[in-house]
């Protein structure tokens, strides 16, 4: 692909692309700035790596319209854009490398269930199980060794990574990647308490309804409901070892980082950040746009938008900031009332003397 | 199945039950009191729900003895228990569509080891992997893709779902559920620091025993014990995502909640509930009925029965709320510093003029 | 094997050993010195063990050389050593019952694709995947269901457990370990926020580069890199329920408890210990022998080498000590405070009065 072409393309989705420097040399991969070599395209998104604009021997560069490059054109290209950033993953799609995760067709030793719908285009790998009343959207990839419980919808272009699992009733959108290991719609975890000490399982009946262009990591668990269902919205963005909890509701867009765990009954707005390892205790409220503080213990709900929250138990980043700063200063609190006990020691003295 | 065919079926496992409005009306499906339609059945078993009494579409409510319903009794049903939650697990279990785990039968595709032996009743599912010497108990289900390494012994009536795998050596007791992507048995985390660095792997000889009535959620990790056994007592229910080391006893009758991580050698009582994303150090002991708050870290043992632990380091809830209040207070504590210190500026000055 | 046998052998690994007591008995089995029987060989490594070296049955105990045992050598027989710990790890390695992970040869339902090499003594278990173009050692042992994308290398000598799964592109090391359910290489989590809330995939392009003698748990999850590659390096030990983001570097020996989770493009260091559930933030460095506390939140770098860090956020176990006893002594500040402010209204009073 030569700098022209990349430079088309760019246009095709960005308003503003200008190329400085010479578009003919051709661009065989992507790289990071630090390492970028001969016939790489990097980018600058950040400031503090403008410095690499006098060393990089990327042959070419998309940073910000803002950015003076003329020192460098002579043996750097650049494309100045808006979203130096965007640009270069929309970039990188081009250059990804076709991935094979299941190959093409229905394989031999996949077992499949009765009255079981698949779509065109579907390819299910080695020793994939699926289960009576399945329904497979058109073009979907399951990697070998998944494992479909009955009656699981799966829509359209959707791809599993092998050793998925999905339990019964689970209904998957769109285009939604899940990653190796994940268990979609296990039992949630409701035991009654009984007087002698011991519990009695209380049946989940539920299902775990995901909505389209979700992606979710590896290892992660997404329990199924009692009654009723958990729901993942659309676009949602789960990373590795997330535990969400039954019916748990997680608005559109939502984004949460590994190893996070949402207690049951949570409902969560559109466009949250949760950082890695917050955990949620249950039946409480997130309203839209909440950002979460990595570590976080979230314990009662938060009903205004757009609230960034921090600590334990959580609280507005800027109160628990303080908080933390004042706890950080203990020490000179305590030399100054040490202090102080002193200072009126000796004015009692003296004014006693 | 009519309401008082519900009626009926109750009366058998509770002391009171008493029938308030028509029981003639046909029952479909169990609900949740807010979204509850005509022909089902839901609950109320905490006060703040009763408000639904007047605004619910369901045709039978359980509450307890002493409500008051007779405003609502024209239009909905009742039936009046000492515990309503319990009554509605039970009726949940009546309402619980048949869920196909693995059909009937060993399939075709399951590899069974050498000197097998499979009790009457048994269901294996494809690709399911049984290694020599194992027992499988009577009427146990083994859902797809399992693995059994060699000398795995399940008792009666036990259920896996698919892929779930079991370290040779593993004994496990009779109606034990074990959910996807759970490891059984694994090496615990056992190395030897050399002199220059490096780490020699200490062998992990011992095995996981299970008691009976177990309940493992999903993606859960249970290390073999170094020398002897890890254990995990009778009826004691492990959420998704748990980590527990190698050596570990857990007392019957135990909850540990998702993403709780206890350390090796911990012993931990009867009848102890763990919250989600605990910590627990190795090697300490925590007696019977010890509960334990979400994200505490627990640093020492506690063998006082029943307390309720909370925070990090994790110490007994009273004595943690109140050093988080005071921690909460350091404002204006921090104020008060500051008056004091003006105030004996003043008097020293007075006292000096 | 006799207890001369055992003096021998360990006389070929370590520098100094003292055989107390007669060597002539047969030892069967390793145990635990509180439950050790007849026939059977124990140790104590730590002093407050020496006190079952009065009544423990073992028939042969090994302690440090400077443990006075002649008033038990009438009944127990001794081997005095530097280090007993390792010296009784390295003979637990004799007395390891073999383990079958697979049987020798390639399992008739293993499917292998093209241009695939195996090396000798190689054993792959039932329905194992292996894609295109993988390279899988000498003497490798790859348990059941376990699945290989395609262009995998795998060293030599090196043991799979049931399950593990590996994309594309990931390249092992020799004699690495890899437990049931760990999932190798999936995509980092990274997404570029678009105007409208929704999110893009950045495609993960880059892999994971894992050194030689790792030892990685069980449903453990190490991403692969965006560009370049996510590395282990040599000897890294790695617990259960382990995050390991995209384009994380763990220096040579490190060792990384269950539950933690290192975020992206984090540096650590040779010979690190990082405990349980730890959580660390992106970007930043940890030095060569960092040590952290179980459960600390790592949220910069810390260059200096060896230091231990402790808290959330993490600071040096000195300060963070500090800080804790300060914190929990804040009742007492509390009460000094207001009586101090007694005493200065008091004498407020007295000389105004």
């Amino acid at each position: 692909m030569t700098i022209l072409e990349i430079h088309e393309y760019l246009q095709q989705l960005f308003d503003v692309v200008a190329l400085v420097g010479n578009g003919d040399a051709v661009i065989t991969a992507p790289a990071k700035i630090e390492t970028a070599q001969k016939g790489e395209v990097s980018f600058v998104a950040n400031e503090k790596y403008l410095k690499f604009l006098a060393t990089t021997e990327a042959s070419l560069l998309i940073v910000h319209n803002s950015v003076n490059v003329d020192e460098y054109s002579h043996k750097t290209s650049f494309l100045k854009v808006a979203d130096p950033y965007s640009a270069f993953v929309f970039l990188l799609q081009k250059f990804s490398i076709p991935r094979t995760i299941a190959p093409k067709g229905i394989a031999a030793t996949a077992s499949i269930g009765q009255n079981v719908t698949i779509g065109e285009g579907v390819s299910i790998g080695e020793y994939v199980v699926i289960g009576d009343r399945c329904t497979i959207g058109r073009n979907c990839v399951i990697g070998a060794h998944t494992v479909l419980l009955h009656d699981v919808v799966l829509g359209d272009d959707s791809v599993f990574f092998p050793s998925v699992i999905c339990y019964d009733g689970t209904t998957i959108g769109k285009r939604v990647i899940i990653h190796s290991g994940s268990v979609i719609g296990a039992d949630g975890f409701g035991f009654a308490p009984q007087k002698d000490g011991s519990y009695v399982k209380i049946p989940q009946m539920g299902i775990v309804e995901i909505g389209d262009d979700v992606e979710i990591g590896a290892n992660t668990t997404i329990d199924r409901a009692t009654m009723g269902s958990t729901v993942i919205g659309n676009g949602v963005k789960i990373d590795n070892l997330v535990q969400l909890a039954h019916n748990c509701r997680i608005g559109d867009h939502t984004v949460i980082a590994a190893q996070a765990g949402i207690s049951g009954s949570v409902t969560m707005g559109r466009q949250c950040v949760i950082g890695g390892q917050v955990g949620c205790a249950g039946h409480l409220e997130l309203a839209d746009r909440t950002q979460v503080a990595a570590q976080a213990g979230i314990s009662k709900s938060f009903l205004q938008p757009g609230l960034v929250l921090r600590g334990y138990p959580a609280q507005p980043m800027r109160d628990q900031l303080k908080h933390e700063a004042m706890s950080r200063n203990l020490g000179s609190m305590k030399e100054k009332l040490d202090r102080l006990e002193r200072e009126l020691t000796a004015l009692k003295t003296s004014s006693e003397g």
